[in-house]
């Protein structure tokens, strides 16, 4: 089979960036595309009863932290932990989304620009002034993607993909579907490697 | 550093079950051994405020049966899904806390014997009379241990074995630490290579 794989994730989630500097290359590997599909966590939770993982000042709250950083270590990826976490996604999803419409390589770089200005250099990707910087550097037009964040067919496109990602069974990031078949979490790559190149197992 | 890991569990736990398959052959690569900790998730849940991951009908829920059974064949290890799941463990808990302070080379062999009589016999390992027969299956003498889980210090034993293991961090199953470093879930097994190849990465 050759249907494109599709990815499910939050640009605030630590895991979902992991697996956003992998997936392609993996896909590739093995003659595949990569859909991708930023969503709001938040809307998932909701919708689903589940907890976001890192909730709370518990031990597990402590280790997810601490996992965060020496699991990009141990896929050899640059990781600085962000010192606001987490934030809300909702600019950067729209922005993903409006470029998509027009360029869907643009909107990839957008993404992976986003991911690292985050998880990398720190930034407040929360602001729309951060997301139009982070576009405008792309060379991406500020003035046009502005508007484009206040408008009510942007704003209902992001709600539509959260639902149609829910209907689809996420319920976390970052979640892939291969040939219907869900992985949850970057650490499941090492499985989705082997069912691309088993066709299953 | 030459200190053994320390492996903590709940007989009940998939993933536990799928780390007990490995764990002693990845630390003897690198010339450790390893103390294996029978523990009770509903203790460490309830003090830490944590949720069972399968709790309901949700997609997570439908999602993690459904990995359990997948991550076992990517790792080469036999699994049947059981009829009954979870389990009370405290009886194979005490169990093997017994047998361990008499021989821990049999007390090894009976955990084994109870994770396969689960997740690949369907063996009821809540039951007692069940307990009992996995260790005669050993030549373990059935009155003695009989005995012996109603023993008022082997009940203590394993209360403060749970205690101990809050105590360390421990908040899940598997949950493994190597020199200080903790590594929760079956999925951290490649990160525990890493580890103990490269002293720390």
């Amino acid at each position: 089979m050759t249907e494109p794989l599709d990815f499910y994730f939050d640009f605030s989630s630590p895991y979902g960036y992991l697996m956003s500097e992998k997936i392609d290359a993996v896909a590739a590997a093995h003659g595949r595309k990569v859909r991708w599909h930023p969503v709001l966590l938040g809307v998932i939770f909701q919708a689903t009863g589940s907890h976001p993982p890192v909730a709370g000042a518990s031990s597990k709250a402590t280790y997810m932290m601490h996992d965060f950083h020496r699991s990009a270590r141990h896929m050899g990826i640059p990781y600085n932990p962000p010192s606001r976490f987490p934030l809300p996604t909702q600019n950067a999803a729209r922005a993903f989304y409006w470029l998509h419409g027009q360029d869907c390589a643009l909107a990839r770089q957008f993404a992976h620009a986003v991911y690292r200005g985050f998880f990398v250099n720190d930034l407040d990707i929360s602001s729309p002034d951060t997301v139009l910087d982070i576009a405008a550097g792309l060379g991406i037009n500020r003035d046009q993607l502005a508007t484009a964040l206040q408008a009510p067919e942007i704003k209902a496109r992001l709600k539509d993909e959260c639902e149609q990602a829910l209907a689809a069974g996420v319920f976390g990031s970052p979640h892939v579907i291969v040939d219907g078949e869900h992985f949850f979490g970057a650490d499941r790559l090492p499985q989705i490697e082997h069912w691309l190149a088993s066709g299953g197992f």
